[in-house]
């Protein structure tokens, strides 16, 4: 997916809160903003979000001198998921469809907003996520693919949101590869998070070799890109992922929640909506 | 008021905005951001919005090469409104409380979104305000000030609202000066929209002198600033007089809809709040 003029402003909102949240002071941030605001004019509108977006997380690390500003929240969000595992399990097993229940929690996962340093309790909002209707759900593709294939590509997004990527990978069943960020970049999950998680006990966690906080091929290593290259068909998690990969030609399910009207637009939905989108099929 | 960071980004969500308004192609509107971004590093946050906000829409200006891109907008919104005069009168008229009538239809005509295209029944909207409470309600002061003055200071917002604020001011059956911003900005009022609205009629109408998008007084004319300094006391309207003016020490009345969580954070209610708001009553 290309740039949007819309994503512009945005990039500034972002920086401010990881600015925030790195614990920088308003004339640091606004030393941020001078930057980012001296960039606008080298971002092409050919570029993907996430390319930007790499740029100004490295720009965030660089002027608060704060490397991974999320790592308190990313810890939190593991422990709370991680509380729920066990439970979710069980709902998942006893439902009359474990991989449609496996697949609901795997996408009301996306939906939970880790940045937002609030109380709230994660496992109502699960469910209540749960009980929502996708507005594209294409989970009979998703099915097929998964029956016939002999392992799963499995691109991970926000860490908390990791653990109940887990779920779903162990309801598949069949060996997996974990992808993740090569460094800390927002609060996506990178391999410690992911090993935090308990992603290495089901499956092959690999990075992209990417800062960027969605997966562009182009930015990817060569090993990434060789295992990308023979996967049978790819599992993407989350907005910025679906930036990266939404006009690739591989076989992709995409599950997300639009939070933006730039996203919603371009996948045709409402913001606000879920979906399990397949590409390619 | 002061600036806050989260005011940047909203400059930049502003000149798309009026950008496409203008009819400026995505490419051109690209041209605008990148000007200014380029502004950033010499936004002080000591400066007020409206005074950035100036420099934004003067660029909006120049790199699209449309002096009034509102001008249809305004059009249309003060023909609606004066569609509603009479009716909205004979209301006031008819009410147990007139003024408080008239105040609500003031402040009313502040929370519709004149900017936005679409088609929405006024009425029905000025109705649906009507019966909301104000989160802040200065009413009695308000009412004090006004009984003990001989003149009525009114510092207008949007065009279009302007019809509602003449209500008041008919109501209120006092000499009045309404001020203007000097040349189109945004879609607030002007002269030109005033005359149309027949402001005229009911007030002495009178230019502030500037172009900011909101009342600054060191950018106001030395004609302005004598009125103003006679002024009993002064109504004003919406948020970007109400950024101008925050801090002031005359007796100011600030009758607005909170349309953005900086402001609402600064007055000190939740967004999307009305307030009639006196301060040195």
């Amino acid at each position: 997916m290309k740039l949007y003029l819309d994503c512009i402003p945005c990039f500034f909102d972002q920086a401010i809160r990881a600015g925030r949240i790195a614990g920088a002071d308003e004339e640091t941030i606004k030393r941020l903003l001078d930057e980012i605001g001296g960039m606008v004019r080298d971002i092409s509108m050919q570029t993907m979000s996430p390319e930007v977006g790499r740029r100004i997380y490295g720009k965030i690390r660089e002027v608060t001198g704060n490397d991974d500003p999320y790592k308190e929240i990313k810890a939190r969000s593991t422990q709370q998921a991680l509380a729920l595992h066990d439970r979710l399990k069980r709902e998942i097993r006893e439902s009359t469809d474990p991989l449609l229940t496996a697949v609901r929690i795997a996408a009301a996962g996306n939906v939970i907003d880790y940045g937002i340093d609030r109380q709230f309790d994660m496992e109502e909002e699960i469910h209540e996520v749960m009980e929502k209707d996708f507005a594209i759900f294409d989970y009979d593709p998703f099915r097929r693919r998964l029956a016939a294939a002999d392992s799963v590509f499995y691109i991970g997004d926000n860490t908390g949101e990791h653990v109940f990527d887990r779920l779903l990978i162990e309801e598949m069943g069949k060996p997996t590869v974990f992808v993740v960020r090569e460094v800390p970049v927002i609060n996506d999950v990178t391999y410690d998070d992911a090993v935090c998680g308990g992603l290495d006990s089901v499956a092959t966690i690999m990075s992209s070799g990417s800062d960027a906080p969605g997966n562009i091929l182009r930015l990817c290593s060569p090993e990434f890109m060789r295992v990308y290259d023979s996967a049978e068909f790819v599992i993407s998690k989350g907005q910025g992922n679906y930036e990266g990969l939404s006009e690739e030609s591989k076989t992709i399910f995409f599950m997300l929640k639009a939070k933006c009207k730039v996203i919603a637009e371009d996948i045709g939905v409402e913001e606000g909506d879920i979906i399990l989108k397949g590409i390619n099929t």
